[in-house]
């Protein structure tokens, strides 16, 4: 390989561990390695300014090609002198390369040789996003660092299409080198293979074959369990030169973003700091706050005692609180900003830690507190009652096998997990739209003993593990939740309600998934459909 | 009366014209008017920093104790020593009363001379707000200036629900006044009388014998014709004590609070500069921009140039453009900063003007400005085509009267504008809902000739004409305007056409209503639903 034209300089490598200190050039600047890149989708990092964005110290910000190919279009960036003057950010910008968008589009795109075919959501025109039209966007863009195209596939394929992918992969790498021409911008290489070793290394010894900059590590993240994650991290990333920038591409919550450093990855993207702030969720120096808790409605505390930022020098918990609780857009400002901070610091401890020899204890100290929910305020399940009830409200337990019926009526609930064939594909369908997709609305008019609700989440959770999916949000209205408190004394007979979803929703109104990032289920009471829910796509019928 | 608690003066008076400018003292500083104040509805103007709004220049901010007392309640902000710490706002602050979003709820509300019941939307709680409860919660959000609790009743309501309006209004604001105890807070009274001249004298005469620090001019901006409104606002203003502070309330665009400074009114408050922000309307010295058009796609311009905002020193008409057509929470954020920018600015100089008493010509100069919209890129009507077309597509025009038939299936398109009586009233029970509730979604999955969809507009605009309503969007998917095309080129066969929502849906893809703010339709093309189409509250059924 010829020298990067990042002027790669690795300041430190950390002992017991393959973490790493490294400095590079832009065509922007100087960029200080391990660092998290903000994701600037559409040109804006969502609900942030550009200046907080800088004063919090972003070196890099992603850019979308699949959405600015759209939307403003490449001829925007040429006759504006691209994207840095169009969205007035001095620091880097790195582009993707569409790649992941197009192939996690289920609909509407063909693959061949040349490259993907897809339909415009703008104007319905068909495009062929080919390495070619990637990179002559991408120049257009004018991005610091541009991704060659490449082929994704969920992580859980097997050998033999991820072998395929892998190849179109390389072949387009040749072909996306080529289309750079003599633009001074730099480009990485990326590396896929699923949870292949044998295929990695094939991957990476084919790209470092060419002129790349810097090498990407693509294909996680994407339906893997995070001990595969860390695994096929580790192994790739040490299958990579030493002399050029690593990125684990699309990845992931603070911890994640650790434990990849500790395996030898220099940057990071992921749009978690300011999806989950829009939902009131903080990564703290004293672990995850949820802010919609009830606990902080009175606190004057800030978020983090221990963090610098704007907002956690100026507001208190209680109107971040409120602000969440009435879904401000200032709140998801000030929860993303303080989030995107608390990368940032988390990066700039853990480079200023290898540069003096001390990783290991420091990423130790992190692994603990990463995880943990609030540790000022944990969360307490109530203690479970032991003597058994066979009745709540007008609700009895009765019959072998057990049925939940009401006295009056005598109509029995159903407490069976099932959607009917026509609800089940047409929320599948919904689920298959891009991840970005605004949160799918599914209203569940009749609660009942939760199990048509129980059924849309694990029928959300199949359709996660299949691969990428958009979010949603069920909607429950009830006005009587004794059927479901009796149903809950006897998971026995209802095992569906072993998956704990309900018993939240049922203390505190809302579930959100902690696997599956997207799902959330919110409890209306009173039977009458609420002007402040969602709106509705979908419709349960009643079981 | 006693001297006002604000330490009124007087400073100027300009000739030809009743517009003044004063200086007054709230408990936060030092006021000078005319002056606009933003609506912090809920804490928090609406995508907005605080920091931002007071580099803008903004010296009180408007807060709604409606909104305030359900959430987060006046226990937090006993607790946490008033809305200036809560949200940190260095500033003054007014509330209003909650009457407003009392009466502009149509269901769930009781009134009696005690005050007025209703549920609230938190916790489905009935409270009855009585005179006595608003003040005791603007005591705890600790607002500079407090509003009684008065009546509100449409401007066009016949005279003997005026009348007793204005009776409850004034025994009211003798109990408010009495609820303010020893506090060193500030209140007004608020004149009502709708459009009647003799009672809005005697409104005006009752509050005059109260202790009140200032006077508002309530019951406009409900419904009335524009010049009922400046001729109402002009008569009452001359009717209150020079001595203090006069205050049109919810009103309004920069014209219309120019108008009323002509009139001697001193202080505003309105949702517009934030509320048509988000869909990329901004007020500039050229007139008004509608940022959505594509004739910003390449502009290097800063929104406006006479501006000094950091908006308009920083970004470019083009990524304005960009982030309102991509609905990107920045866009609100920046076009509503330069909004609120652009009201204090024309504050600021109608103030130096009457100061240095040369107010008419400026306000004869803003007056014809401010109207216009973009001056620079007026927008171009089509030429009409003279010769008649009896075809488009597969449509013709047949029969007498004649109707628009599909020439293959031999299908007569709908032109009657007219709703079935559920569709109807379930449309009239959602636009029922607080004027701030998220627009109601109608989906029109036949756009046809586009009957339907105006009867849905011409509902709207008759609703809106007798009262509050809330926001409406309709989304028509269409993926042949043919049937549209062919009766636009026959109003007369077609009257319902001449309203002229069609034509500008047809020629730019949106339509918004310039009367009825909150009124919008748009068009997908495509008959299949669209993901990037947001969710149906109501689905209209095929004429």
């Amino acid at each position: 390989m010829s020298p990067s034209r990042l002027q790669f300089q690795l300041d430190a490598q950390a002992s017991g561990s393959r973490a790493r200190a490294t400095t590079f050039h832009t065509l922007h600047g100087t960029i200080r390695s391990p660092l998290f890149m903000p994701v600037g989708t559409q040109a804006t990092v969502k609900a942030q300014t550009q200046e907080s964005l800088h004063e919090s110290g972003s070196q890099i910000l992603l850019a979308n090609t699949y959405h600015l190919l759209l939307r403003p279009g490449p001829d925007v960036f040429s006759k504006l002198g691209g994207i840095h003057k169009f969205m007035k950010w001095p620091g880097s910008v790195l582009t993707d390369s569409g790649g992941y968008q197009i192939f996690s589009l289920p609909h509407s795109r063909e693959m061949t040789e040349k490259g993907a075919v897809f339909q415009s959501y703008v104007d319905g025109q068909r495009i062929l996003l080919s390495p070619e039209l990637s990179i002559q966007t991408q120049r257009a863009i004018g991005s610091d660092i541009m991704m060659v195209l490449d082929q994704c596939i969920p992580s859980t394929a097997d050998e033999k299409a991820a072998r395929a992918a892998l190849q179109i992969t390389q072949r387009w790498a040749v072909r996306s080198l080529a289309a750079r021409e003599d633009s001074p911008q730099s480009m990485f290489g990326i590396v896929q293979g699923a949870l292949y070793p044998q295929l990695r290394r094939e991957s990476a010894e084919g790209l470092m074959q060419l002129d790349f900059d810097g090498f990407a590590i693509g294909g996680l993240a994407v339906g893997e369990e995070k001990q595969e994650r860390e695994d096929v991290c580790e192994l790739t990333a040490a299958l990579l030169p030493a002399d050029r920038p690593r990125y684990l591409m699309g990845v992931g919550t603070p911890l994640d973003v650790l434990e990849a450093v500790h395996r030898g990855v220099d940057m990071f993207d992921c749009i978690i700091p300011t999806q989950v702030a829009k939902r009131g969720t903080a990564f703290t120096s004293r672990g995850i706050v949820e802010l919609r808790r009830s606990v902080y409605k009175f606190s004057e505390a800030p978020l983090d005692p221990a963090c610098t930022c704007p907002v956690c020098s100026t507001h208190t918990r209680a109107y971040l609180h409120h602000l969440t609780k009435t879904q401000e857009p200032l709140g998801w400002t000030l929860v993303g900003q303080h989030n995107i901070h608390f990368y940032h610091q988390l990066m700039r401890e853990v480079r200023q830690s290898i540069l003096e020899d001390r990783f290991l204890p420091l990423y130790h100290h992190w692994r603990e507190i990463l995880p943990i929910e609030d540790i000022d305020h944990p969360v307490t399940h109530p203690k479970r009652t032991s003597t058994k009830v066979e009745m709540v409200g007008d609700y009895e337990l009765c019959g072998d096998p057990p049925a939940i019926r009401h006295r009056i009526s005598t109509r029995t609930v159903c407490t069976t997990p099932q959607l009917d064939a026509t609800t089940e594909s047409q929320i599948v369908q919904h689920l298959r739209q891009p991840a970005d997709s605004p949160p799918l609305v599914v209203w569940d008019t009749h609660l009942d003993a939760a199990a048509t609700a129980l059924a849309v989440i694990l029928l959300y959770e199949a359709e996660a593990a299949k691969g990428h999916v958009r979010p949603l949000h069920l909607v429950s209205f009830s006005d009587d939740l004794s059927p479901l408190r009796l149903a809950l004394h006897h998971k026995r007979h209802f095992p569906y309600l072993r998956h704990g979803a309900a018993d939240t929703l049922i203390r505190r109104d809302v579930w959100e998934s902690r696997y599956c990032i997207g799902l959330k289920w919110t409890l209306v009471h009173g039977a009458a459909v609420d002007a402040q829910a969602p709106a509705a796509d979908v419709l349960l019928p009643r079981a």
